[in-house]
């Protein structure tokens, strides 16, 4: 990482804290208390409470898209205060800040070569014990985003030991996927665990797949919204870096009755007596 | 367009995503890709998923309150994946980014001398076929606001040949005005489409309106929420550059059974037997 | 104050505006056009609308965790378009702009020696008679958060004489302590209006509190959520400067059926033959 910075330091929130509270604003008061220069740009703060999976899956359908040095704080913590251990990671030319408690599973996923990690263990002066993201990790981010060097700020620990939590990996036997929603958005489509480089050339153009659990339904494997038939569901590589379960101008959250951490089983219909959806023609690239 | 910015380059953000899901913070951070530096505000991202009569309401009541140079990108965007296309205008001095949909109808109705239409054509490198405001939109909108010329991030077109929805004329008859809700606010407050400049010159200090539609109900024309009387609703120039339905302190969405998109029809309540409401003593500029 | 800013100017944005209409973005847009370099932060948006108690406690607990000079616009206003005062006041090194309506009260509680009040007169050009935080407000803190010196923008007035709202002293009696919920947050945390450095001393480690009001529950004052057992309700320092009712990883809001305006009586439960809860061991610093 190169000393020099084009532009200021760029510091990414992730949290759980929803924008009611006057949490996120003490985060950014902290944030410019070390520097009122930098760009901090909300990433989401309505993770479910506690939902360290929706957090994990934000976190790593996302970072692609900031600039190289960003620094993502992701405070999903419901460990706080126990002694769960604070965190500063370096991957995929980004920083990631905040509790070593999973929410780094999928970012980590791709054992990228420049992966290093730290651990934070000064407390930041006056700090009370209950709100570690705005006095414990925000200093950190900012300084990280200043371009300050992590060991003046951390101590190098091994990155081997970082926590990976078991749901990211889908499991694939002969009855099929056994996958785990991710999310379901605003508009009902739902992100599973499939990422798209390992799974959509496994899928993409297969005839007569299924869902087999929570419900039955034919699926269709399709690039976009817009060549879905009306009332069929789809199964699409979308935007996020993940296969996503969608119906078009409709919710397949409600269609399907799936929510975050969902069970989602793929199968091929012909060998379960499934009703099977024909392949769209011309539906490749 | 001078050359010279004063201050650095502001995007405004307009969209029906809601704050939930990553996808407002992933058009940020492409913004950032481009350029760290520049200022982002969001306008709202809460707009009714598809509305596009809403979301033309809330560009038309704001873009005088940013500074000239201001690029808006408003993606409100039912059609991503068919053929709409997308587009650059320039108007009333500052950039409206978004598809040519009718979200800038209300914008346009003014025809000021500067406008100017262009058609976005090149697709960002890699970009998904479904999320065209991270990675087509916000790349163009982030170089315009960084004082690049239009002509070097998309082809001049016919700005007489943008869609102009119909929703957004009111029509006047015998019988009374027929308006649209653009917006139900907060507060409860119900925006018609009814510019003030040429509406409330007529309407301001005339005795025995009413609604006849959906509801019957006296309205009294007046300048403030405070001069109504309790339980009243008034008709008033608000602060957005367009009528509105009150009722002080409390909601007229509730009370008038509105919501954006409705019908309000408006009459001379003598002309229709209908009850009345006085003019409030003094009540004139 | 200093004529050298360190950084750019900084704004603190308080509302009961919610984030669905576009009032915020155009109150970021007036900021911006008297500069789009000024670095603007949300505290919140979502103080239920028109409570004064609710926004007082989020500039409160909130103005320690920003740099010197913030400017902090704090704009929860049901008397708008009533002769109510709109006033900007230094105290404890940063600025508050708003109406003189008892919103500044908890800050203005600990007298500190820097306050001085100014009466802002000046309206602005075009100014609506609604919208006082866009076309009133922001101008004023914008210019403050620039450096502008205050007499240029607004008249000095005695700060004496500036409204403190009488909800926000507890009372203490012999049958127990009378105090308010000023906010309930997300997780259902209900912090009263007993300021940590005069009401901790007194209840830290005191065994045999209760609620007396609005339910009979045991009390347990200690350091942090993690200690409580499960089940039971604490009052705790929290992060934010007041004591709070909590429930470890449960709503405290739901348990106790609190709300933000509540009051809520503790007793030494002993001299009321309530149920007692006991001192957890070792719980002292």
């Amino acid at each position: 990482m190169s000393a020099q910075h084009a532009g200021r330091g760029l510091v990414v929130l992730l949290t759980d804290f929803g924008l009611a509270d006057q949490y996120v604003g003490q985060m950014k008061g902290a944030l410019a208390r070390v520097s009122p220069d930098l760009c901090v740009i909300d990433l989401s703060h309505e993770v479910a409470p506690y939902n360290i999976v929706q957090g994990a899956y934000f976190l790593a359908a996302s970072w692609r898209h900031f600039p190289e040095r960003s620094v993502f704080m992701g405070i999903v913590d419901p460990g706080v205060g126990t002694p769960r251990r604070a965190v500063a990671v370096r991957a995929e030319k980004r920083w990631f800040v905040g509790p070593d408690n999973g929410l780094l599973t999928l970012v980590l996923a791709h054992d990228a070569p420049d992966t290093e990690a730290y651990l934070i263990t000064g407390k930041a002066q006056g700090s009370s014990q209950t709100f570690h993201g705005r006095d414990v990790f925000a200093p950190v981010a900012a300084r990280l985003a200043l371009g300050e060097a992590p060991e003046t700020l951390a101590d190098h620990i091994r990155h081997e030991g970082l926590l990976r939590a078991q749901w990211s990996v889908p499991r694939e036997a002969p009855g099929g996927i056994v996958a785990h929603v991710l999310h379901a958005d605003r508009f009902g489509n739902c992100t599973l665990n499939l990422d798209i480089d390992t799974w959509w050339p496994k899928l993409r153009g297969r005839d007569g797949l299924a869902l087999a659990h929570p419900r039955h339904e034919p699926l269709i494997a399709c690039e976009t919204y817009g060549v879905l038939p009306g009332g069929c569901v789809g199964l699409l590589p979308g935007s996020q870096g993940f296969l996503e379960l969608a119906v078009n101008r409709g919710s397949a959250r409600a269609r399907l009755g799936l929510s975050p951490g969902s069970l989602a089983r793929i199968v091929q219909a012909e060998s379960q007596g499934l009703p099977t959806a024909r392949k769209i023609p011309g539906d490749t690239i």
